[in-house]
């Protein structure tokens, strides 16, 4: 069941108030060195630094007032945590928020910050599973997906979304693929709003599961999770990948040194600062130069929250 | 003689098709931290990253046909002799850049890369002025001083003009203090185009020549030019002194530590790159919150020229 355009505008009206329309910047430099027009929709600036936030308010809208009533919880060591304890805060609802105990302190304090209750447990997926699960049967809390959820890739869609709205002529959009549910979320936006545009996704050549499921036809899995892109060692999923299948045009895979390449070209040609997983379209851009020559093409920049003491330049 | 507003406006008509009306962002997470609401005019976007490039805009514009013809020179290790080469370069005229011998190759490089000529010279004042002005003299190219200089000032003054511009109800305005040229330049635009606000300072306290020259009334100097915020540490001169004195409520001297915090804060919450000298103002404005509680401030971050391999954190 592919979702229609009105599940996307749905979503919108959902969001759009507890979201940051980001803005979109270009840069001459960039254009001039990949020989293509770049729109790079700067979801590094979103709430709670990335795109994550609108999977995660437009998941908590879904819930009946019963269901809110009783929370939500999810998995996470990483953004999606931020964004469903930010999220279910401005919303008024009780976050729980499952961390493996060997999160970097600093990752839990941001959850704690925006009001969700953390709950430590082993570092293995089984652990935490297990504890979201427990926590479902003890409070009746909903469970939110970071990634394989559709009120959640509707969420995430409203990005692509904006960015059509404000460069209606774009011919190519972007956007990193981990888990799968940004670049499934982007494909329905492009495809019920673009004009002739598609869809491209970009995959560190190290976890490229994504990529070699379009040409299995079938969900593949990683056997090393090893990559400088850390958002990106995620799983595709049984939700996102048939919309994956229908509407992204072809993955580009790209090496870790062309990852921190890229991102170091923007931080010090935009001034921006965005996360290693942000880099990786424009390095499958740099690496195909051909295939976007003279094109209109949109960048997802998936977010911004980086470790300053743990530059990879 | 202190300018007038329509000096001030006739900068901006100069400069204004050649640099970027730069964006004026918020932080929801600095305006609870401060007390304040925070307006941050990011020149780190400007063109080649920094406020330069409006005062080498106006000093080159100013000049007659026949001064075009036979270029311009500067000295400079930083932002300003790349704003001088990448203005003349859009202004179709030459430039001259003389450069310390021991300047970092890839600041050699990028002045070249707007096409200056470089000229090295030993990393000494009196070399650097010395072989200037046998430019002048030989070629007939006219100089353009980084600071004190009053076409670089109205220049530099067009930032503040857009900021309140697009925040009518300022009601203080920060800038960082180094040679002089940008505070002097906001402090004229703040008193032509504000109500009812002020231009306050912000100077690292190991290099305060400008704070101590308002404290004595004339020109004091700096014994040392130690300070995280490299940007700031050139001495004032004597054609923004009388304008400084006229036009900044006082100055706010930050220690270096406090100016590492600001840096920090505006990367990790903002996502956008700045060289230390920009969060100065933020640190002044941190170290006395009283002073800002509950007012409409607006603060120029000067730059994004970082140098990635050697950050402070």
């Amino acid at each position: 069941m592919i979702p229609t355009q009105q599940n996307i505008l749905n979503a919108y009206s959902n969001v759009k108030l507890y979201v940051h329309r980001t803005p979109v910047l270009t840069s001459s430099y960039l254009d001039r060195l990949s020989g293509a027009s770049l729109y790079f929709k700067c979801e590094n600036f979103q709430k709670m630094g990335a795109f994550k936030m609108r999977g995660a308010v437009n998941a908590i809208q879904q819930l009946s007032e019963a269901q809110k009533q009783q929370g939500v919880v999810t998995h996470s060591s990483g953004n999606f945590g931020q964004a469903v304890a930010l999220a279910a805060k401005n919303l008024g609802i009780k976050a729980y928020v499952v961390m493996p105990n060997n999160a970097p302190s600093v990752k839990i304090e941001a959850v704690k910050g925006y009001g969700a209750e953390v709950i430590l447990c082993e570092p293995t997926l089984e652990a935490r599973e297990h504890t979201s699960e427990a926590i479902v049967q003890k409070n009746g809390a909903t469970f939110l997906h970071p990634s394989n959820q559709l009120e959640v890739i509707l969420g995430n869609a409203t990005a692509a979304l904006e960015l059509i709205e404000d460069q209606p002529n774009l011919e190519m959009v972007l956007a990193p693929v981990g888990g799968g549910g940004l670049i499934a979320g982007t494909a329905l936006s492009v495809r019920y709003f673009g004009k002739n545009c598609q869809t491209i996704g970009a995959e560190p050549l190290a976890v490229n599961d994504a990529y070699r499921s379009l040409q299995s036809g079938r969900i593949e899995s990683n056997e090393v999770s090893s990559t400088i892109a850390d958002g990106l060692k995620t799983q595709l999923g049984d939700v996102n990948f048939p919309i994956i299948q229908q509407g992204v045009s072809e993955i580009i895979c790209v090496e870790e040194a062309e990852i921190i390449t890229a991102m170091r070209l923007i931080w010090e040609r935009m001034k921006i600062i965005v996360e290693p997983s942000c880099a990786v379209p424009l390095a499958a851009v740099l690496k195909e130069k051909e295939k976007f020559q003279g094109k209109q093409v949109g960048i997802i920049l998936s977010g911004g929250n980086v470790d300053l003491s743990e530059l990879p330049f």
